[in-house]
C-alpha cells in the first residue's frame, strides 16, 4: 500500500494554495533544492569538467531514462532523457516514418487527433515539410480515430489523456488495432506518466514520448524522454542524429554512426542541472504503486465532480464521466472559463484555463487528498453563486494562459 | 578597462586546480548557486505554475537572448536561447537551406571543412537524409574552404574556432565570398562566444549558433542559442516548429503559424533551472569589454607557448602561432597526449584530450592570469621532462575524454 501521508510530505506546498495544477507544473519537491545546490557545488564547482566521468554526469540521461521507465512499462534500457517533449516528438515520428516506409512506401497519413496536443501536430507538420514526401498529417475527432485506422496510415501519433478533458485512449487496443492494418504508433504520454499506470512493452507501442515537468515534478523545462520498442532500438533513425548519439562520441569521426539502442535518440549535451532536479523528484516515487495512485485518482476526480455538479450547476462537465475513461485531471466548461479560473487563482486555487472555455483541475495523489478537493469547491461554489468572476481583473489576458 | 581582478572573484576555484579547460566546461559563477536556489523556492516553489507569468519565465529565453547578443554583435531582438547546439545547428541549416533553395534551387552543395565540430556534421547528415533531396555535404580541410565557395555551394556551415586547434576562420571575409558566390553562412560560435569579440551584424551573417556552457559558464549542458539575421526572421522555417514557436502559443491552434521574427525557433518548454544558472553567469559580463578580454587571451596563449616550447621540447605546437589567427585555445600535439593529460589533472592541471593527439589548454581572462600559465607549465616541463604520463594508470581511457 502506498502511503500517500508519506509522499505528501515530500513536497513543498505554499500557504493557502491548494493547487490542482499539478498536471501542468509539478510543485517543488524538497529534495530538490538540497540536489540541485550539492550538484552545482560538489559536483560542477570542485569537479569541473571532471564531473562527466567523476560524478557519471554522462550516464544520466539512460540512468534517470531507467527511473521514469518504471512508471511507464518500459524495460530497462528502452528510455533516455534530453531535450523537451517536441523535439521527442520529432524524432519519434520520423523514425516511425522510416521504418513503415521501408515496410509499405505508398502509406501517406500520419493520423492524429484533434485532441493531441498541437506542438505535436506543428512538429509533424514541420517534419512532413521538411521531408516534402507528400505525407498527409489527418486529424479527425479523438473518438473518430479508430474508424479511421486504414490501410493508409503509416503511423499513429496520439496523446494517451487528451489535454483538455482527460479523456482516455486505449493505448492497447489502438495500438493493436494500428498494428493490424500495417501502421506503427508513437504514442505521446504528456499527461499519463505518473497519471495513470502505463503498460508501454504490454500495449506493444513502437514509440513514446513525455515530459517530466507535469506529474513527474521534474520543475519548468524538466527534460523529456523518449520510449523506442526494443524490437526498433537497433533500427530507428533518430533524425536529429548528435553526437551523444553517436556509436562513439568521443571518438570526434566525421561521420554519424549510431548508437546502440535507445541511445542514439541522444542529440547534444544532456542537461545537468534539470537532471539533478529530477532525479530528486523521481524519489518520491520509489515505493509508489501506480495501481494505489490510480485509485487515488479516480476517487479526488469523481468526488470533485460529484461535489461541482451539486453545488455550481452552471458549470458543464468537460470530462468523461466514468473513471476509467479518464487520465486524472477533470475539465468544466464555462463561457466566462477564464474569468472563473482566474478568481479561483485570487482565492488560492490553482488550476488552469485551456481555450475556448475549459477550467481544468488536476489531481495528484502524491500531494493532494479529499482535503483539498472539498475546499477547493467551497471556494468554486463561492466564486459561481456570487458570481465573484466578473469582475475587470479577471477578465485580463495573461501571457501564458 | 576590464577589471580582471574583480571578475576573478566571482568564479568558484577548487583549491590546488589550475582550471585551463573553461573552453569544455567554464568553472562555477558563484551567484549561480544562490540564483538558482531562489529560482527553485521562490519562485518554483512559492509562485508554481504562475511562474510563468509573474516571474517572466516565458520571457527568459528571448531576454537571455539580448544578453547573449551583446557580446556577439548580435541586435536586441535576433538571439534566442533553447535546447542543444546541435539542435539549433539543424534549425539554423534548415532554414538556410529553405532561404537557399528559394533563390536557386539547383544548388546541392553544403561547405563544412573537417575542422567543424563533428556534432554539425552529425546533424547536416540527418537534416539531408531527412530532406532527401540530393544535397550533398562537402567537408574539405579549413584551409580550402575559401577556394570551395563557388555557384554549387547552397550553404557554408562553419565553425569559426576550431574546437582542436583554436584555428581561427575569418568570418567576415568568408561570409562576404560567400554571399557574393551566391550562398549564405550558418555560422558556429560554440568556442567564440566570450572568447573573441564577434560582429554578427557587422559580418552580415545569416544565422549563427552557439552553446553557453563554455567561454559563458553556464553550467554543464547549459542552453545554446541562434542568431537570425534580421534580414531573414520573418522568412526563415523553423522546422523544428514547436508550440513556443507559434505565433500565439496559448491559443492552442491546431496547425502551426510562424511567430514573429526569431522567437519562432524556438520549440518546447523552456528550460528555466538551467535559464537561471545561465543568467547568473553572465552578470560576470557586465562592464567587460571584449577587447580587453581579446588582448588579454592572446597574451596569455602566447605566453603559455613560448613557455612549452622553452620547456617541453617534445610537444609540437598544433595551434596557430599567430594569435591573430587563434581563438582563445592552444593544443599541443604528441602521440602520447592522452597520458599526459591525465597526468597532468592528477597534479591538478586541467585541461583536455582531443582525438588522436592533441592536448588543449583553453585561456579564460575572467578569472585565469600569468600566475596560473607559468604554474601549468611547471608541472608539465616536470611531466615531460621525467616522463611521469608513462605510468598505467594514465593510459586507462575514461568514458568522456
Amino acid at each position: 500500500m502506498t502511503d500517500f501521508e508519506q509522499t505528501r510530505r515530500l513536497f513543498h506546498m505554499p500557504e493557502g494554495v491548494i493547487y490542482l495544477d499539478g498536471n501542468s507544473l509539478g510543485p517543488l519537491p524538497l529534495a530538490a533544492e538540497g540536489r540541485v545546490s550539492a550538484m552545482m557545488t560538489e559536483q560542477w564547482g570542485a569537479m569541473l569538467i571532471r564531473g562527466w566521468n567523476d560524478a557519471n554526469w554522462m550516464a544520466m540521461p539512460r540512468r534517470i531514462g531507467d527511473r521514469v521507465g518504471r512508471l511507464i512499462g518500459a524495460p530497462e534500457g528502452s528510455v533516455v532523457m534530453g531535450d523537451t517533449l517536441s523535439i521527442k516528438v520529432y524524432q519519434a515520428l520520423a523514425s516511425a516514418l522510416d521504418i513503415a516506409a521501408e515496410r509499405d512506401p505508398k502509406r501517406r497519413v500520419i493520423l492524429s487527433d484533434n485532441g493531441n496536443f498541437p506542438s505535436d501536430l506543428y512538429m509533424a507538420e514541420g517534419l512532413i515539410q521538411t521531408l516534402d514526401r507528400g505525407y498527409e498529417l489527418k486529424v479527425v475527432d479523438p473518438e473518430a480515430v479508430e474508424a479511421a485506422i486504414d490501410e493508409t496510415v503509416a503511423v499513429t501519433l496520439l496523446t494517451e489523456v487528451d489535454y483538455r478533458t482527460g479523456r482516455l485512449h486505449d493505448m492497447a487496443a489502438l495500438t493493436a488495432m494500428a498494428h493490424a492494418a500495417g501502421a506503427l504508433c508513437v504514442w505521446d504520454l504528456a499527461h499519463s506518466a505518473g497519471a495513470i499506470p502505463v503498460d508501454l512493452l504490454g500495449a506493444d507501442a513502437d514509440f513514446a514520448v513525455g515530459c517530466t515537468y507535469k506529474y513527474l515534478n521534474g520543475g519548468p523545462g524538466a527534460p523529456a524522454f523518449i520510449y523506442v520498442s526494443p524490437r526498433h532500438a537497433d533500427r530507428a533513425r533518430p533524425a536529429l542524429s548528435g553526437w551523444l548519439g553517436h556509436e562513439r562520441p568521443f571518438a570526434f569521426d566525421l561521420h554519424y554512426r549510431p548508437g546502440d539502442g535507445v541511445d542514439r535518440m541522444r542529440v547534444g549535451t544532456p542537461p545537468i542541472l534539470a537532471l539533478a532536479a529530477l532525479d530528486a523528484a523521481l524519489d518520491a516515487w520509489e515505493g509508489v504503486e501506480m495501481a494505489d495512485v490510480r485509485k487515488k485518482s479516480i476517487a479526488l476526480c469523481d468526488l470533485f465532480i460529484a461535489e461541482v455538479e451539486q453545488r455550481c450547476p452552471d458549470l458543464v462537465l468537460g470530462s468523461p464521466r466514468d473513471g476509467t475513461q479518464r487520465g486524472s485531471q477533470v475539465s468544466f466548461l464555462h463561457p466566462e472559463g477564464y474569468a472563473i479560473m482566474q478568481a479561483l487563482i485570487a482565492r488560492g486555487v490553482i488550476g488552469d484555463f485551456r481555450a475556448p472555455n475549459a477550467i481544468r483541475f488536476g489531481f495528484t495523489p502524491l500531494y493532494i487528498g479529499e482535503r483539498e478537493v472539498i475546499a477547493a469547491v467551497d471556494i468554486l461554489s463561492d466564486i459561481m453563486t456570487n458570481r465573484l468572476w466578473d469582475q475587470p481583473q479577471f477578465k485580463k489576458k495573461a501571457l501564458v494562459t
